[in-house]
């Protein structure tokens, strides 16, 4: 008994919990299913995934912005509207590190674009992936600065457009997309950026990126509704084949979903479970098979 | 002018410094280059590393218990003396986490003999590479706890045999085999295990699985000389094409290798420098020609 107390006193120090104290989590809102539109891409362009999610009472999307040029922004605005579907977040803006000022001038031009792309389409927010280390370049604290200096030109915009950028932490295996690689990272950056909390600047939790981060249920906490724009959910598969297209379906690899979720909720965040699936396995499946699949496992696992 | 104050304000509230402030760093003293030999393994058994590395002249090596196993812990503590060479770590003890009890007490008393054999080997330390998930579970706070009570355990054995164990924070990419992921996580552990620093416990700091964290310098000044155990180089590479046999020799990647250096240089780690290259590629490589290799990079670029 002794024993078990003084383990108990070393964890509490060391900041580990026996066990996790979020208790029980209820079962999902089903309603509260969205689809990043990564996921379906290979077969449905835009207005077919409008069709499909909305076939399948699937009430949020979030498209690329690739997918939305392909039928022009107002045709993708009119035809989200006319199914009246929620638009969890639009992918992406970010980019900002590169090795000539020219260039990084380009990438605020397009994230300026970005920004009333994600206005005219209502979008809950505009999911930003900060970028990685310029061609030829080692130096990672130079790449966070200009981040920071990319970010802090563009939030004006932002704010005056009303779209609310979500910092997306990727995991460390994807730094040369993003070298944002942490929730308390992203959090710093936006206490700096946007101390007021004024709603402009907040963070995506996608599982995928942080379930293994010690500090997560601590950070979730400390963002709390102000910074939690989106949630993001897959599976980590045990073996991982790729660094960027194996994750997995809910369920079929190691991340607890679901006590994620509790922390989110906890939080005070009330937006949707946006499913992201990169994964060239789940690729290849009939989009209307996948979707049913997606709907039953969200249910039982997030 | 003022934008610029402005920005650096705010880098430094974020914890980003525009440029990093380590300055210049000199070479490093080829004397300090150390030869992991899972380098080397796909050719050479322990016998022939240790006759390779004094060949070369490189004077210190971190053999695998199953290599040492192979000629037997007294011949292969003989030979080692014979060439003076030095043994920076003995890998590894570790894998705490498992479903049961008796598993976990198995793990423990490997723990204790892999600490005799560091001892006998007069090891710079043991790398503890402390385990992921167990089958079938999701719980990753509970492995988390199981690898607290598993060096509690074997702690006193370790001060007792006067081996200092070095936990190896492992990339987040390489959670199945090791749920401690952040140089933060492991020294938060040390701190709540060994308060008062004794040197029986601390870290291995290894740049190709903590390259990339925000808090990296923070936490190798937080480690301080007591603290820091071993220190591990290889590059990452762009793409990276496997989760973990596709390390970079130091310069063919992005991790400002001889930056870090100087960063455990301030903090006070007086002692080698080990190249550890995970990948298939190299192991494709005549180990005297890859020696010579390995030996050039270090001087450039360590």
């Amino acid at each position: 008994m002794e024993g078990d107390c003084r383990r108990r006193g070393r964890r509490q120090e060391a900041g580990i919990a026996a066990r996790d104290d979020g208790g029980q989590v209820n079962p999902p809102q089903t309603s509260a299913l969205a689809l990043n539109l990564v996921t379906t891409r290979s077969t449905w362009g835009l207005a077919q995934a409008i069709e499909g999610c909305a076939r399948h009472d699937i009430r949020g999307i979030a498209p690329w912005r690739d997918q939305v040029r392909a039928i022009g922004l107002k045709n993708a605005s009119a035809a989200i509207r006319s199914h009246q579907l929620a638009v969890t977040g639009l992918c992406s803006g970010g980019r900002f590190p590169a090795r000539t000022a020219r260039l990084r001038k380009a990438a605020i031009q397009d994230n300026l674009r970005a920004i009333d792309e994600a206005a005219e389409l209502s979008a809950g927010c505009l999911i930003i992936v900060v970028g990685g280390l310029p061609e030829g370049s080692s130096d990672i604290a130079g790449a966070r600065a200009q981040v920071m200096d990319g970010l802090a030109e563009v939030l004006p915009h932002a704010r005056a457009a009303g779209v609310r950028l979500a910092l997306e932490p990727l995991h460390p295996m994807q730094v040369s997309i993003a070298c944002m690689n942490t929730l308390e990272q992203a959090l710093d950056l936006c206490d700096a950026l946007d101390p007021g909390v004024s709603g402009a600047l907040g963070v995506a939790v996608d599982v995928y990126h942080v379930w293994w981060d010690p500090k997560l249920k601590q950070q979730i906490v400390r963002a709390g509704k102000g910074r939690l724009h989106a949630f993001h959910i897959s599976d980590w598969l045990v073996p991982t084949q790729d660094l960027f297209d194996d994750r997995g379906m809910m369920g079929d690899g190691v991340i607890d979903v679901r006590r994620i979720r509790g922390y989110m909720d906890a939080a005070g965040y009330a937006g949707m479970h946006e499913v992201e699936l990169f994964s060239t396995r789940w690729a290849r499946h009939d989009p209307d098979k996948l979707l049913k699949i997606i709907k039953r496992r969200h249910r039982r696992f997030c």
